[in-house]
């Protein structure tokens, strides 16, 4: 059982506005043989994703700040090398959070085998996991669109957005999506997607609610938001009486290094009966074997399709970082690191 | 069964920014005897409330504006004169939307006989009416306060502010409520409010936001929202994970003639998991029967405790209805016509 030798991503400042590549320090540090009750594993995947942002910033928040100098973290796949504990092998695929690093040793509880499925592995980072349980749970149990509803998801060719969009569609729903360029709006139309709205040429605020009004015009009924910023206002404005708005994540403005004013038209909430919930896939593990029955289901039965964009290299994962926030990614946003 | 005379306020003009006295006209009509299925009633008391202000703008909203040259509408509890439909006798106690007015003639589905209670009259414009159930079932149905949760309550010395802030207490609720003035505030202690911030003397938001971080030191739970703007930003700001804030009303920005940038600090949404929920009381007038109960019994065992605030004669209004941006009532605005 040799020791593996592991590059690795550390922060090494904390970002002020964008992130820069000097924020991040590339290392390399071994993996070693793993003790009693440890397992070694060398990571296939990494994914990247946009809370991870907020890691960085030095403030009390749902999940803690990353520490300066220690390794980034974050979702991974991996295959066992060495396994010191009777639960793994060597060669189980195994998901863990020990992200931004090509290998690891881990106490065996860190880390959890991969269902048998004909899933490829890094479905679990994306599809089948994080995120595909974020836009189950936020779309059905926050949201609770009825057949018929008009959906508006922004961010809708992201990660969760694109399942978003997939998922009303099934449920009978009229979908409006958001995205930036007209690539990503073919994409969304080929997925089902009713409308499909280019935020970047709509110009200003203006353009935006002006696009919404047209794409929607009988209102919206449910909007998840991936965006925040404008997004949220054009939302609000054409959000039909008792809509319900689900705050998934605000991406326009994690950059931001000062605060952002919130919509201008808040007072629409009370004429209107908004009601406007944030949410954290954290809350909703209950629904994890109802979301993998239905989304495996889904996927077999090519109700729900899923994009990947890879960077290859686990050199390359503060690009790929990086990249989520001026919309580099189409679908799910990963590194492949074997 | 004579003619009455009956003078009246008309919306002459849309107000821009803050609402002008020129932009009423008072003049004087009169109200006939009563046709067939019609009464003619005298009017006791008017309300003036927050909402109408949006009724003075030209734009849809959940009521419909306020036509120019037509006379104003709102709350009014009258005695009947003379009736010629069998449900109402003269000497009835009435209560319709007839507001603004000395008197009028109108069809009897436009008004209602006051329950045979040991209140005043005027409780059914307050306490016992429209804001007492805003009070009651935007707390409860909404904002759903636990016993030992925390709830912040702005404009608590408002119609409906001080309901809210002494309903949380009866359910067990440690109650911070916001006011204007050391008058107030003191008042707000008398009726066993625990903390009562002074956002007069907070100065800027980052003293308001100073100031209820510590009044609320376990934060805040539930926020019942009459004010918005800053007192919505620090109500997020201290707001626990899963906090419920309920959305009545924004008084802060009615009179704004420009949009008002929302809060800063819209990501913390994501992260605490808020809901946040606009109301209107027609949407909860099924909780009218238990309403009606449970206040009633509340005033007659001493655990509500109401105030008027009152402006003599119909002449007054507009008066009475400007002050209420300026801060000018403790408890409800009414003004008393007979």
């Amino acid at each position: 059982m040799p020791t593996l030798t592991s590059r690795e991503w550390r922060l090494k400042a904390r970002p002020v506005g964008e992130p820069k590549p000097t924020d991040f320090e590339f290392a390399t540090t071994d993996a070693p043989e793993p003790g009693e009750g440890q397992v070694q594993v060398r990571n296939l995947w990494l994914t990247v994703d946009p809370y991870m942002r907020g890691r960085m910033n030095d403030v009390k928040s749902y999940s803690p700040p990353f520490a300066l100098g220690e390794t980034m973290t974050g979702g991974a796949i991996g295959e066992v090398v060495a396994s010191n504990d009777p639960r793994f092998s060597p060669g189980d695929k195994v998901s863990s959070m020990m992200g931004w690093r090509e290998a690891f040793t881990a106490p065996a509880a860190a880390l959890s085998k991969l269902p048998d499925t004909n899933a490829p592995p890094q479905a679990f980072l994306g599809v089948l996991g994080m995120p595909g349980l974020t836009a189950y749970s936020g779309l059905l149990r926050i949201g609770a669109p009825k057949s018929g509803d008009t959906v508006f998801v922004s961010g809708a060719a992201g990660a969760v957005g694109s399942l978003v969009a997939q998922i009303a569609k099934i449920k009978g729903c009229y979908v409006v999506g958001s995205a930036g360029g007209a690539d990503k709006c073919a994409w969304l139309k080929s997925i089902g997607v009713d409308e499909a709205i280019d935020y970047k040429s709509t110009g200003d605020l203006r353009g935006l609610i002006g696009a919404l009004r047209q794409a929607a015009p009988k209102g919206v009924d449910v909007y998840f938001d991936n965006v925040g910023g404008d997004h949220l206002t054009a939302a609000i404005d054409s959000a039909n009486v008792h809509a319900r708005l689900v705050i998934c994540g605000m991406i326009s403005i994690y950059n931001a290094s000062t605060p952002q004013p919130g919509p201008t038209n808040m007072p629409m909430i009370i004429g209107k009966r908004l009601r406007i919930e944030g949410m954290l896939v954290s809350d909703h593990g209950d629904m994890q074997a109802e979301f993998v029955r239905d989304m495996t289901g889904w996927i077999n039965s090519g109700k729900i399709r899923y994009e990947e964009t890879v960077f290859d290299g686990v050199d390359k994962a503060p690009e790929a970082f990086l990249s989520l926030f001026s919309g580099g990614n189409t679908g799910k946003m990963l590194v492949k690191v074997g």
